[in-house]
């Protein structure tokens, strides 16, 4: 086997075969990352179980020149460090002997193991099923902005995932604890609405997100077991979790009593405060009095003290006396999701939810339960 | 007890006094930052037992008004983050109760915990002794640069600190680990030759590095048991270590038989490359073979496999053939020290130290011992 690549497409396809590995895995097979080189492509396959990746490097996107095809398993740390450290634009790979290769630039040699591909599972990758085309910067944003209701050691497994589902030709993104819950409305540009229901494992979400990076477009096929994302030379792809996902719209409040007009950034400075962090990093709950002009903010901080705040820097359509008790860190990651904006805060009464959104749109919503612990 | 403040100066200031806290201390009391309050300034002292330090606000430098005077202990981490989340620039302290104070701004209001002031050991700031003026910025390079010889964990107790030594009115701060030394000279404006020759701990040397931050001017007094640095409205002082720090001045070798000049970002992507991280984080042993016109450099690099590259980008004043191993981080970490500059590695045989220095300057210099250790 021998192969020129250029360095940089070699270290960046690497890196995204790793990014996914388990390095607690006990098979130390798992640890590494097929290569596989063909007439024309050099294929860069890896698993975790939950989650496979395969990065295809042509000549076109990386000056690959094929000398003899072959294939071989390596520990992707160790020749990523190497990667990262030559000056080279282009560098040679040759196997040597069975347990070995060179990679060679002008005037540096490194001689590194290798492992038998001979031992790496087969993994197949389906490349057929319902498909969506959508902006992936958009659904990196939209995980970034409803992962935070994702208690990934949820007892309930199924809301473990992040639940994807077509409505009325609109793609919607939700995510709970049954805490809070987020779910963002993405529009698509479907011929008849779908039939998808499914829910995709926290990890796989996050795996997903850190591969996206710059990455423009998206594919995802849909079938029974699996989902799969293509963006641009990677595919990537996911079990699914079994269950019925909860259907969370039924527990959004439609009519309001109350519904103030903030920015985002300003409240967020006052819930901070009632916030500080503890030796046992638990939240502090906060007690809002919510009166005509003027919200009072009150929280107890375990072993440190009390905070209390006047707030009036907000408007509002309607208002009635409230007085109610929220998680202070739940709410912060909910108006948190909205980036500097002026957010709309809408209440029912002290045991119904508070669902945010922004000003002026509902394609992003953030529910979030009052607690009835006081303090 | 009751005082106004500017918000930021009293949050620098216990930053400032927080950053030498041990926080692994089993004495509660040593967790906390001493608040003492006269009628025209505010002190805040701390302590690990090695080092102390004392901080000094007034109106001059954070518009304090003392409306009654008092004193009292806190855990800085907490007050330091509420500072830190708090928008006014003044704020107002006072104390509510033996065990409370409040901390005000116009519509913020926090109740926290202290403890008892009476509990806190008492400490005294030696400000008399010899005294030393110094660029403190000068200073906090030095640390930088010669920090590095020294082994914190030595067995040998004196070689835990790093020693200041005053000769032909320079002076001269070193550090060893018996296998490397470093050592820069900084002249001084003195009358006669002081006889200084002390050993400061590691630990006050990092802390040291730490306070100076953007201070100009240094001075530093020396008297029997302490080393007391002063700087600008801070006292910080530190215990020394007792025992003869070697004389190392005795392990520079004079004469050289191979002299070689680099740039030294050049040869660091060399040695970078002969010592990738491994899971043990040892350092590889580099092999050099000095030839007239190349240096072949090669490595072993444990559960990974080896290095080899011809190296040619430097200049000789006096060249013999040389091979020659070198723990290679030691190497790594001397040549760092002198940031993107020409060096000059300067050789005598296999088993006497390289001496490095900047091309024209001996300000600096790092020795180096071979290992007999081949690969």
């Amino acid at each position: 086997m021998e192969f020129t690549i250029k360095r940089n497409s070699f270290f960046e396809e690497l890196s995204k075969t790793s990014k996914i590995i388990d390095y607690k895995s006990i098979n130390p097979i798992l640890n590494c990352v097929l290569v596989e080189l063909t007439n024309d492509k050099l294929v860069l396959i890896s698993t975790n179980g939950t989650l496979s990746i395969k990065c295809v490097l042509n000549n076109d996107n990386s000056h690959l020149e094929v000398k003899q095809t072959g294939r071989f398993l390596i520990k992707s740390k160790h020749i990523l460090e190497i990667l990262k450290r030559l000056d080279d634009d282009l560098i040679t790979v040759i196997m040597v002997e069975n347990n070995e290769i060179k990679i060679k630039t002008t005037k540096t040699e490194f001689n590194l193991n290798i492992l038998d591909a001979d031992d790496y599972p087969l993994i197949g990758f389906r490349e057929k099923g319902i498909e969506l085309n959508i902006d992936a910067q958009e659904i990196k944003r939209t995980i970034n902005q409803t992962i935070i209701s994702i208690n990934e050691w949820n007892k309930k497994i199924v809301l473990t995932g992040m639940n994807f589902k077509i409505k009325d030709k609109k793609l919607l993104i939700s995510a709970t604890d049954m805490f809070r819950i987020s779910q963002k409305t993405i529009p698509l540009k479907l011929q008849e609405n779908e039939d998808i229901n499914i829910t995709i494992p926290f990890k796989s979400i996050l795996d997903l997100n850190k591969i996206i990076e710059n990455t423009k477009q998206l594919k995802i096929l849909i079938n029974e077991n699996y989902a799969t994302f293509i963006l641009d030379n990677t595919i990537f792809q996911s079990n699914l979790i079994d269950g019925q996902f909860p259907n969370v719209e039924g527990a959004f409040p439609q009519e309001f009593k109350t519904a103030i007009t903030v920015n985002s950034k300003t409240i967020l400075k006052t819930l901070n405060r009632a916030d500080l962090p503890t030796d046992d990093n638990l939240s502090s709950i906060i007690n809002m009095k919510i009166q005509q002009n003027k919200i009072f903010f009150r929280s107890t901080i375990t072993d440190i003290g009390t905070f209390e705040e006047e707030f009036d820097n907000f408007t509002s359509e309607k208002i009635e006396d409230l007085n109610i008790n929220f998680n202070t860190r739940f709410l912060i990651e909910a108006i948190r999701s909205f980036d500097d904006e002026m957010v709309e805060l809408k209440f029912v009464n002290n045991v119904k939810p508070v669902v945010i959104n922004k000003k002026g749109s509902e394609d992003l919503k953030q529910v979030v339960l009052p607690t009835y612990i006081t303090n």
